[in-house]
């Protein structure tokens, strides 16, 4: 069925127009002042009552049904991809957890599996890399080209759990820059950590508090200028996730500075909270426990200007959702223990647009940048994602900037128990979600089909 | 009439897309991928031939029909504007010189003296500060708002004639800041400058490369790094114009990096040539001079990665033309008597794309948003300037990308009777041209209309 | 007459040994850990008590019988120097103000006779450079090497009174380069600062606070980073005398990173005052009115891992001492007319012992570099002055580190009304003091001549 | 036996001086102009002819009798103390070296075995840490005080051999802080240099040069970057061994300029050789092998003037002799199998003072401070060793500054059958050494006894 938007504003990256938008088999293909003359028969006209347009968010950092510390994230592909859904998000790219001394391939099955007959929105897969062997080194340009899947992610943290070495790090760039992918890195030094957390263990500190405490930033300043020197030497090209703080945006700075390919995402949760909801009594901390941790409330602002002149190009949620009852408890006597992560990905474009555009930190063109656009050129799937351009998907969020909502794990649509922004008011709200073309949130109800959502074969990198 | 390309790709600051474009009254009203049914009848129906559809370049930086050192410009308004055209730019903005002691609002009737009845493009001025008095204050604000003229140029350079104080550019920025303007520098340190041009004269060295000799680097990054210091305490906005060198740029980069509201801008000269040029034989180095000079070859790679990763933001042209014969020459006898400066404005957007799009150093977004979208919005007129988008003049450049040309003042417009670029190929030519929805360039034929260009009344910095 | 001091421990910039001095006309003749034997009949024992014996201090920086702002130092040669040797400083640097269009040399005259006669301890001059012309070129070379003076002070501030433009700054660091000299610059940018007076005072902004508002740190860093890059431009060396600030340090340490000749001073008051004295009461700020200001708290740790790390080398005084009664408050209604300085020629000996020496932030050895030997040697009278060695003049304070001080104008001998470091307790006191081998200080007293202190003919830059 | 050396020009950290040195018992007990009358009966007169008297050297860093890839380094305790002693240097800090999972001690006693009855200077050791478990950590307090050994090494290089990860090294520099030691390493990233290494085998890239291009400079920045901040995180002391490039330089800078208690070494062959060296044909590559590599040229300024400006502080020899025939051609084959190092303990003094002094590079009393002092008070050997001070060892170098020798393996010391330094003529020559008053050279010819070299119980660290 054809649909038409009027009465709308419609925003991209470059772009703010009141325009029309007509989709036709899920693909938007006119955009216009007025395109009712353009419309088939019986097309649906939608009034999007002066609303913005905006492309459907693109969120490349999720953690899905994911092990993690012998428990499983609380939101699995249904959960997370129809609370992203209401929050605006239209494209995630999860990560394909992986094994050491299995073959690549079978953890992409794993995943596949996780994610098929599930997902209510479009969805890729990056794939961790924690070994390299001739095994490896074979099938990953097969898993580039055939599988899509052109995106590695290295871990330097998590010792003796996902950290690999440099080496690892050094040849996955290697790598990447032959066959066409990009590396992501989680950048912190796990071989300090790991002391600092033995040494706190030991003498007796086992408050969540204590999670940061063990995760200065400067460990996390360190591992990203690593990072970047390694991609410097191996003139590949390098996407760091959840920068938290000012020694890491340095590194990413002076990387580009010097001509490099590196680029940095951030996190809702690092540009609005800080360190000292670690603090919050009652075990309440254990719900910001996130690695890399909170920081001090002055790297926010670093963060924010970094979004503003360009020194990080986007924001992730890094959802990966634990219930405090029954999960984050695992660490009640252990901060050690307690699973890392928080519920995201429903209110990550909400809580950009209201404290980025509503308080006049981002421009509109820029909120759309690193919402959706960027993440889609850089993860191989622009301009099919991440905009509203003729041609692409008619991936649309009819938002309603007028509206002000109160976060509260009462009404999300996550499946978890607590919300770590609950209580804060945000600007905005998505009104209406079209995922190819179809309603998937409609007046703020879901109206979308469990497993409509499908697997993206990205591009190779640099190639949109 | 109305007019409806097909056939093209639309390209913007972000969207790549094959897409009909329909004009009417002179505003873009539609981009589909079929949008025969939308127009109305009598539609000129153009067929794009698979060529790029560009927004029309913004150039903010041109000098026409300028007095400097005893000469005028070669280009005014007319040959220079409609050099412009050819070249695939709609839009520029010139500097509306002023004299001290002599009210603000005369310079500006000069200068719309100047260019009424003679551009073939849209125009704007900037307006150059040398001195602050009361008077001066109490102007300012009506040009902003009254006037339309929104930026602001400090010279820091050129002792004597048109230098202004470090007070001076204080003040500026204070009151740009107040009213809502931006602020741009030629950034060298003037009376070093002087002084070295003083000691090469006196050792008897006049010839034309004593020009570059007598401006080092080290001096323009200085100013640049005072320009952004002043910047940060005045908390004001700041548009650093033709930068040159690595250390200009680090200085512009270090301010971002600190959140400040910085920007750069660069030209094509100093992307492709370089300070040998001005060595060349019987006095052709006087060509290659402008200010800041031609530098050493190392200085291009650190200026197209700045432009790639966001360091600087726009491309100038600088235009400013003298003849070789009759006026460059009236430095013969003394580099410092050489006008400054060189006929760039009709080739900079070929000169970008074919060296940077062609030669892989920036994808074909960025190239729009470095010739068009940026300056458009950085300088107050965006939407209506700089991007192909519903709403938006239909100022757009069929770019044929598979043309090969070679640069030859034997075929260019410009009223200049040499090029620098002479004997360079470039890939990709605009072969028509519309202002408004009218064709000025037509299948590479001039078909406009002098004094067609209307004087564009910008708006106030940051809401466009 | 020939003395012996034993008993004590004397301390070099790099050495610390318990050892006798031999001191026969006025010289240092051995240094032995028993030298009895060696002392020629006559000669005066005197029992150092396990005293340390520091090389007299070297006062590279100040102001004694000098003209500001309509007024006169309360200090003059002769109460200057003779707090100065109380102090256990025996040898200074004054500086001599030109006024432009007169020989230079009148001016060093005038200076000459405010000295001879007067000065206890011995004593260089440096020259103020406000104009370059041929007349000053001329005498330059002269200067140098005929009058001994082998150091210029430029100033960056103090617009319309003593500031010099860049020009004259750029050609003093040539001249100084071919001639053997070191250039000292006063680096703030004037012409800022006094926008930013004239605007505090259409506020109403007249307490002393203001003046440090006035003088943000941001300009002293910008200045200092100008002075730096013109300095490499000059291949010369630079000395940026009362340094105060993380943005002037980081400015030096960049210059000297890349291999430049360049020097910083800080002085007492910059490392253990701060901004927030300025907003005493009842006017008791301007006691604390120097220029540049004292800044924010955190620029101390700063300053003081500075001179531990070696990114700034000297403590000069910046002694330009004001009555609070009859002077300072010529600046009652207006901050500006507050005369900048104050009296710290006496305690920057003891101050820098008791804080550096006393709290660990430096080594024996490094305070004897910082308070003297540097000093000495940058400013061409080493080895004569600024060590304790065979050969050199037998300037020498017998320091006792058990004693404890309290600080006052009560007690201190300069002439003047007050003490900025009033009540402050200091470890460790100069109880006698040798100047060539004669007492100047004996237990606390007096015993010197007024007019016994002779001119130091400097050696060029580079030979001492 | 007392001896007076007369007519010598004492030269210091601090001070130069004409003066006489007396010596009794091994002690200098006095320094002056004239000392014959000091002297006791039967004083050995020793005219030094106009030559300088400089503190014995003090060489950090050497590796005597060390097995090594297989084979073991060409000089012994013997042999190489005997070289030492040519070149002027007097006290050596060797490297003991450990195996996981032995005790400390064992190491300890072997190394001392190695040097008991063969060394002819004055020695000590550091320890080498590749482990820290619960046995190293209960050894280490009683090794720092009891053995008198307070500085240790860690490797960030040479994968599965030497290497400790970056938790090891953080509780080293935890360890250090604790109880008065100084940290060294060995910065360079050994999982990525093991990676280029196979590859550039793999490729068959066996020559000598491929030691240095699969150890690139950018590998040894950022390992040095690493060790700074985990230094910055313990707060402890650190010093970077062996430091090569402008990327090592400017990270320990910044560590500097951060305030944190970080210094650096450099040697003989990063200053004056350079990478093209190691493609010398017919295997001569071979010879200059060493662990990090000759670097292109133009880092050599940036450690000359890094040791003017003090952002290096120690020149160290890295001896490391292997001889060309059946040591170094081990790696005939493969690069990777060349045994790292080489002889550098004879000319170290004599290539600074060259190189250094004599071509206005340094000033004498920083040649001193760079090839002595530093050092000695670095490692806890001060006063003892490293000047020419009352009541320090005399270990004094009668050094003529006029002579002009031509290095070679033919006349050198050390047990070895070639020299890096081949051809090259130094300016300046020892022509007698004292070690504790005793001669061991003697007009250039040997006169110690083999064994007379004790060793040095150290104190700890910031003590002296």
């Amino acid at each position: 069925m054809a649909r038409l938007i009027t009465n709308g504003i419609v925003v991209t990256a470059a772009d703010t127009m009141r325009a029309d938008v007509l989709i036709e088999n899920g693909i938007v293909t006119a955009i216009g002042s007025s395109l009712a003359q353009l419309a088939p028969q019986n097309t649906e006209v939608i009034d999007a009552g002066g609303c913005y347009l905006f492309p459907g968010g693109v969120d490349p950092h999720t953690h899905l049904d994911m092990p993690f510390g012998g428990t499983v994230t609380a939101d699995d592909f249904e959960t997370g991809t129809m609370a992203a859904a209401f929050g605006g998000t239209t494209t995630i790219v999860d990560f394909c957890l992986t094994e050491k001394g299995k073959p690549l391939s079978s953890s992409i099955d794993t995943w596949h599996r996780k994610a098929e007959g599930k997902a209510v929105v479009d969805y890729g897969f990056h794939l961790m890399i924690s070994e390299i062997n001739d095994q490896v080194l074979t099938e990953l340009p097969d898993i580039i080209k055939q599988e899509g899947i052109t995106s590695f992610k290295v871990f330097m943290a998590y010792k003796n759990v996902l950290q690999a070495d440099d080496g690892i790090l050094y040849r996955t760039l290697q790598s990447a820059k032959q066959h066409g992918a990009l590396v992501m890195v989680h950048a912190e030094n796990g071989d300090v950590i790991d002391e600092l957390i033995k040494q706190a263990l030991a003498a007796g500190h086992t408050e969540p508090i204590y999670h940061a405490l063990t995760r200065p930033s400067i460990l996390e300043g360190e591992a990203t200028g690593r990072a970047v020197r390694l991609t410097a030497l191996a003139d590949s090209q390098l996407y760091v996730v959840h920068v938290t703080c000012e020694e890491a945006v340095q590194q990413i700075a002076q990387g580009r500075l010097e001509g490099y390919n590196i680029w940095g995402e951030t996190c809702p949760q690092y540009l609005l909270l800080d360190i000292t909801d670690l603090e919050k009594p009652d075990f309440e901390g254990a719900k910001y426990v996130w690695s890399p941790p909170l920081r001090a409330k002055e790297h926010q602002e670093v963060l924010w200007n970094a979004l503003k002149n360009g020194q990080l190009q986007t924001v992730g949620s890094d959802q990966c959702s634990f219930n405090f009852k029954g999960q984050k408890d695992l660490g009640a006597a252990d901060f050690s223990l307690i699973p890392n992560g928080g519920p995201i990905i429903e209110d990550r474009f909400s809580l950009l647009y209201s404290e980025g555009v509503g308080k006049g930190r981002l421009t509109l063109n820029q909120f759309v940048e690193v919402i959706a656009t960027r993440a889609a050129k850089l993860f191989g799937v622009f301009p099919q994602k991440g905009t509203i351009a003729v041609g692409s998907d008619a991936d649309i969020v009819i938002f309603d900037p007028s509206v002000e909502r109160i976060i509260s794990a009462q009404t999300h649509h996550m499946n978890v128990d607590y919300n770590p922004f609950e209580g804060l008011a945000v600007k905005g709200e998505p009104i209406s979600v079209l995922s190819r073309g179809e309603f998937i949130i409609r007046d703020r109800k879901f109206v979308g089909t469990k497993g409509s959502g499908r697997f993206l074969h990205r591009k190779t990198f640099g190639t949109s």
